[in-house]
Parts: structure tokens; sequence; C-alpha cells
């Protein structure tokens, strides 16, 4: 194929598709990869390009791309049915894989509610705090306490409880009230000045809601396993239940199955995504401590009930691969190789870090942020160095001036290496 | 299998999943179907009973289960990649349904920005409609005209413009203000009302929101296209923009592929979930007119960006069953069978209306709600009507004291035969 094809594909692609979190009228010109296929931990474009897939398509892709057992995990399914619905109805692999969920999540006697966006899974778990209380006949616990720089999904829900920035200011007046802010994790103080918050209006919190260890979409912003352990345990010991968004750090992305276990907390809800299917299709969950899911227990019919579901929750499919998913992450010792592959990328960033044009450099197991020093690299370096990646068949996105990557757990020590070489000359690129 | 056999998956499923709208404490009690598998129009459980998905499980479900052309398409797509990320770059499959959607869609010049949850369809319509606005330098558009008894999802956002009752007004706190409601279609003078709060806050609204036709959720409450055509056609005329919620009733369901052309509609943002994917998937889109889409552009970085996106939207494995189930849409006339069918579910449906029990018959092309008089049956007799229509082996799920019927779009005249049939049979029982 020719580079013709590629233009022509990115021209298609423009003329019909908006793209999310990103500008359109660049599209084009900011060479966006053109997947057609992949294979293990790349991505194949029309003209038969290859890509190191660094970011995980998002966040999302665990294993890796094309997991013979994944989709033979699927086919078996589909040989069975694709989808039918969880609405006052069962379905065995949905059974199959909440029973395998509850025993690994860090949840006491935990239920599912399953979506298929992170952000839904977020949206229950906020209702499911809020309706817990009132559902007892407590109703001043109607606000949240959340984090600066937090980031929860874009829905109207998610964008309340998400610090403001990002492009959403703007939807301020959607957003709802009530929420107590206390800084994030780029501040030293965050830990004292959200206790202090807590102190101040424990009365009146339904819940807490935090991205344990990182705030990922942040910037990569890392908090020590400790402070967050503390924070969580002062929630709970106030009676205010605590919300982990695991929907980015779930599913051994910081080197544990859950980011939650490092920091020594059992959330009472906790919201998963992205990595639950390993990154094959659309599934999230909400998953609820016994002690919260019974406080809706009442009458058939009745005001306990939590009016909430989404057509596709609990589909089928997705629950096939994430089983199988969770299986392959034991039997492949998936967080052996995160912790090796954690350890050389975080030497590697250590390295890097004395380049002029980084900032600062952080990381928690394979999720790891490249601050760019925008004096040196303008305020499109981020953009550029990832380009100058992509050019040298590294696929990197940047969040705003910082430059992510998120590796594949599965990831080898050369890919490691490779993305590290190739950050490394996208700098120089960048710095000339 | 044994008797003991669903008694064993229905304790284990109660244990660790939560059902969406479900009660759980009476989630046993109420006769689960424990799906396992499924063939064509039937659920198979796992005893091995069998049951007519009369309610296309739950109302996503176009062609059948275990399609073979759609398992087809899938394991295709499965060979290439099963997902890769919108944010910034293309994949060709998601360029190729995006422009078969444009085909058919009652949109001018369609962009497609897609989810996985329908209320994130309907989250990002609301937020483009308010951006739209505020992107132009127009700082007063702010608030949303919806309909009585709308039903628009579960997010905050859904929850805002739908309707109270269905369990949601403890909510209220967390709903955004700025709702003009008018009355809705089980009104007869809803139109008058709802032109006179346009009129009345033309100045002020950045789009209305209705869900064309039907009102599904509601209980099947049907409008006129002629009077849904004024109400469009009038909020266009004032410059307020319309988006249409065709995430029930998208994709054949009312007897066209889209409610909004039988009313003469071409929204600025219209909503599509469910049917989407033939119900395989999860998969949700707003589709936007071109003008609103170009108002979006700008600055590469800039604040004229959506900064909204979801890590599934777009997913290969998705996009793909859509694409061939759009083709099979066409090949098979699906619209000409819904034609036929909708017609008989209507004759039969007219005889039902004289039994005692029944208040009233709703009908638009296979969508279908049977009113319940409660005097007859009592506050439960939905649920009752249901279970002993399950009891004959077609499954029906009730919304409160209204049956759903929501055959598959590929039913053939028997099987519409047998819901109605069964249907009377399950009346007759809770009359008694």
């Amino acid at each position: 194929m020719s580079a013709d094809q590629h233009a022509t594909w990115v021209e298609r692609d423009r003329a019909r598709v908006w793209h999310g979190f990103t500008q359109m009228a660049s599209y084009a010109d900011n060479r966006p990869v053109m997947v057609e296929r992949a294979e293990g931990r790349e991505l194949i474009d029309v003209e038969g390009r290859r890509y190191l897939d660094a970011i995980s398509s998002l966040w999302v892709i665990t294993l890796g791309h094309r997991v013979p057992e994944l989709d033979a995990a699927m086919r078996a399914q589909l040989a069975r049915v694709a989808h039918s619905t969880l609405l006052g109805n069962g379905s065995t692999v949905v059974v199959e894989l909440a029973e395998a969920l509850a025993g690994v999540v860090p949840v006491e006697d935990a239920r599912f509610l399953f979506a298929s966006d992170g952000a839904a899974a977020v949206e229950q778990a906020l209702k499911i705090a809020f309706q817990y209380w009132w559902n007892q006949g407590i109703s001043n616990r109607t606000s949240y306490l959340a984090l600066g720089d937090a980031y929860h999904g874009d829905t109207i829900g998610g964008l309340s409880v998400g610090a403001g920035g990002f492009g959403t200011d703007l939807f301020d007046p959607l957003r709802f009230r009530g929420v107590v802010r206390a800084p994030g994790y780029r501040s030293a103080s965050w830990l004292d000045a959200a206790l202090d918050a807590l102190a101040a209006n424990a009365g009146t919190l339904a819940a807490a809601v935090i991205e344990p260890l990182v705030q990922g979409a942040a910037g990569m912003h890392v908090a020590s396993a400790e402070d967050v352990r503390r924070f969580g345990r002062a929630c709970q010991d106030a009676g205010v239940l605590l919300i982990c968004d695991e929907v980015a750090t779930g599913f051994g992305r910081t080197g544990t199955l859950f980011a939650s276990e490092q920091c020594q907390l059992r959330p009472d809800l906790l919201c998963l995504g992205k990595g639950l299917s390993g990154g094959y299709l659309p599934m999230s969950a909400t998953a609820a401590s016994g002690r919260v899911a019974d406080a809706f227990l009442g009458d058939d019919l009745g005001p306990a009930t939590l009016y909430h579901g989404h057509s596709f929750g609990g589909n089928a499919l997705a629950a096939a691969v994430a089983l199988r998913h969770l299986e392959l992450i034991d039997d492949w010792d998936v967080l052996g190789n995160v912790a090796a592959r954690a350890t050389q990328l975080q030497v590697g960033l250590a390295a890097l870090a004395r380049h002029p044009a980084v900032a600062a450099v952080r990381a928690c197991g394979l999720m790891a942020g490249v601050q760019l020093d925008a004096a040196v690299g303008g305020p499109r370096s981020g953009r550029r160095v990832c380009a100058a990646a992509v050019d040298e068949g590294v696929l990197l996105r940047p969040l705003g001036d910082v430059v992510v990557l998120m590796p594949i757990l599965t990831s080898t020590a050369a890919e490691i290496d490779r993305i590290l070489d190739v950050l490394q000359v996208a700098l120089e690129a960048v710095s000339r």
C-alpha cells in the first residue's frame, strides 16, 4: 500500500468520526495512527507499519492484543450467547465472573453491579453511596469529598466529583453542588488538608472518592501508600463511605492487582473498568461491600431498591473474556512481570529525568508520566515528543505537557528499553 | 439437569451479582431465568428450558441471538484487533461503521462520537449542546427542555433531563437545575404545553430532548408523528438544538430505521444505543450534525475542543458487528417484517384490550405496553402476569403495572401469536 492509503483513511475518518478529547481541526495534522489490526503488543496501520502500543490503547489492554486464550474464550461464548439481560434475570457466565472477582477484590463480601463505560461505574458508586444513607433514614449525608486534580470520568456525575480544569470548567453549571474539595496528590500537604476537610465535614459526607495511589489523568501524580491508607482509614473511621476509583489503576497496573491493596484499604465501593476485560470489550463494574448492598434490601418494588441499570451491564461476551483474563493474570504471573518491568522502567526514567527538556518523572508500577519543561519545548511539547515517538514506531499520547508511558503488562525487557530509547530520541528531536 | 441446578445457580447469583432495577431481597422469589445459552429467538436456561425472548433481552436484540452472520463478523474482527483507542487515533472498522451510519441516520452531515452505555450517548449530547453555544460566545443558553415521564438513562446527566419518579426522586439534590419540564405523551395536551414552554424559554434553552414517538420506559406512551414533528420543528425554528434520544426506538423498532424519520425530523443530535450492535455488544453513539460539530473546530488543545471521551468508545469488535448488522437489516428486509408483525401484534392487542384485567394497550412498531387494571390484578399484577408468562416459556418483564412486549424484529407470525396467546393465559391466571 502507498502513503496515499493512509491519507485517504485519515480523510474518511475526519469526515465522519468525532474523536474524544481531540481537536478535530488538527486531527489529520497530528498524524493519527490508522489501526487496521494488531499482533501481541503491536498495532499495525493501514500501510503495514507497526507501532509498539506504549499506551495500552488508552490504558485498557493488559495482556496484549490478539491473545489466543482470550480470543478462544470469546469464540466459545459466542457459541453460547452474546448477550442477555441482567435486569431481573441471571446469566451463568456473569455469576462465574462475579465469583472470581469476589475472590480478588479488596472489598468485603463483594456484590457487583455491571455497566460498560468506566464513568458509569463511578456514577453507580456515587448513587449507591447517596442512597445508602437515604435508605437508613439519614437525610443529611448528601455531599462528597473529592481531591484536586481528580478525574472520575466525563458524565455529569463523574465530572461533578472530578476537579475543574481539563477543559471542563464550562460545564460547572451542570455539576452538582456539595463536593468538598481537598488538594490532590501533587500537593505535598494533601493528606493534612484532606484530613482537615474530612473532620470538618464528617457528619454530612455520603462518601469520599479517591483514585488510590495514582491520579492518572491529572498527569500521573503519585501518593505514598501510607498517606492514602491514612486518609482512607480516617474516612471509614468517621463513618464516611470510601469509594476507590480503580478504573485506571485496577488489574495489575500499579504492581498489585488493585492499588487499594498496597494502601491496605478495603473500600466500601470499588469502581472497575478498562483492564477488567483485558481491554478487549467495554465492561465496567461497581463492587459494593455486602454491608452497603444489604442496605438496599427491602420490599419488592419498594423504595429501598436501586432503580439504576444499563442495558448491556453483564454482557455475556465481555464477562467471558473478563473471566478468562483473571485466570491468565494468575497463570502467567503477570504481577511478577509488572514488578520486574516497573523497576526497569523507573531506573530508565531516573536517567531520563536528567534530560534538560524533562521537568520531572513520576511512576507507579507500569503507569508513568514524564513532565516536560515547557520552557524548553514550548506549549505543544507533549504533542511534539509523542509525534516523534510515533515516527519511531512507538505509540505515545500526551496529557498536556506530560508524556504518558503505559506499557502493556506483559511487555518484555527489550520493549521497555525500546520505549525508553525512543523517548530519549524524541526528547532530543524536540529540544533541538 | 435437575431443578436443584436452577436453585443453586440462583443462589450463587444472588450472593454476588447486584442486578439493575431489581430488589435483590426478592430476586430469587421472582423466578429469574438463569440464561446459559441461546438459539435464534430463544434463551435457554441451565436446565435446558427454552424461553421465547419477548423483551429482546431488554430491548437490545434486533435480529436474534447467535446470528451466524454476526458471529462471523465478530470472529473475523477478532482475527484483526479487538480494541484500539479512538483518542487521537483511528480505526478502520470504525470509519467504515461511521460512514455506513451516516448514510442512514436522519442527521445532516453526521459525525459520530462513540461510547458504550446508552446513558453516555445522552450525556454526550447534553454536553455537546451546552458547549455548542459556549463556543460561540453565547452564555445564556444553559437550560434544557424535557418532557414529563421522560427516561434518558441513569447517570446524573441523563437523570437530570429524565422525569422524576421511577424511584429516582431521592437523587434530586444531584440533578442539575435549569430543566424546563413539559408534560409527557400520556397527556393529550402535551404538544400545546410543550410549545408554550418552548416559546416562554426559547432564548435560554441550549436544547430540547425528546424520545421521538414513544416514551418507552414510561410505559410505552405513544405520540402522533405529526405532534412530534410539530414540536421538533418548532424547536429548530426557535434556534434551539433538538436532541432525539433514539436509544430505545432506533434500528427498526418503531417500523422505520429511526422514529425521527416518521416524524420527518432531522435532529441536531441523535442518541443511539441498544440495537446499534444488534444487541450483541455494548455500543452507543451520539450523532451530531456537521453544523454542530463544526462549532467545535479551533486551535489544537484549545478551548473549543470537546474534552470528553470514553476509553472503549469505538471498540473494534462492537464496530464490526454493528457494521454487519446494518447490512443485514437491509439484506433481510427487516423493516418489512417489522411492518407485518407490528400489524399482527396490534390486531392481537386490540382483542386483548377487552380483557377485564387490561386497562389499555399501546403500541408502535414492535414496542408495546399492556397497561393492567390494578383494581383487578392488584399492585403486583405486572410482576404476576410476567411470571405466569415465563412459566409458559415466554420471557416478559414488566414496567410497574405495564407488561412490555418487545419482540425481536425478525419474529415470525407464529411467534407473535404465541406471545399473544401466552399473555392471554397469563392474564387469566392473574384474574382468577
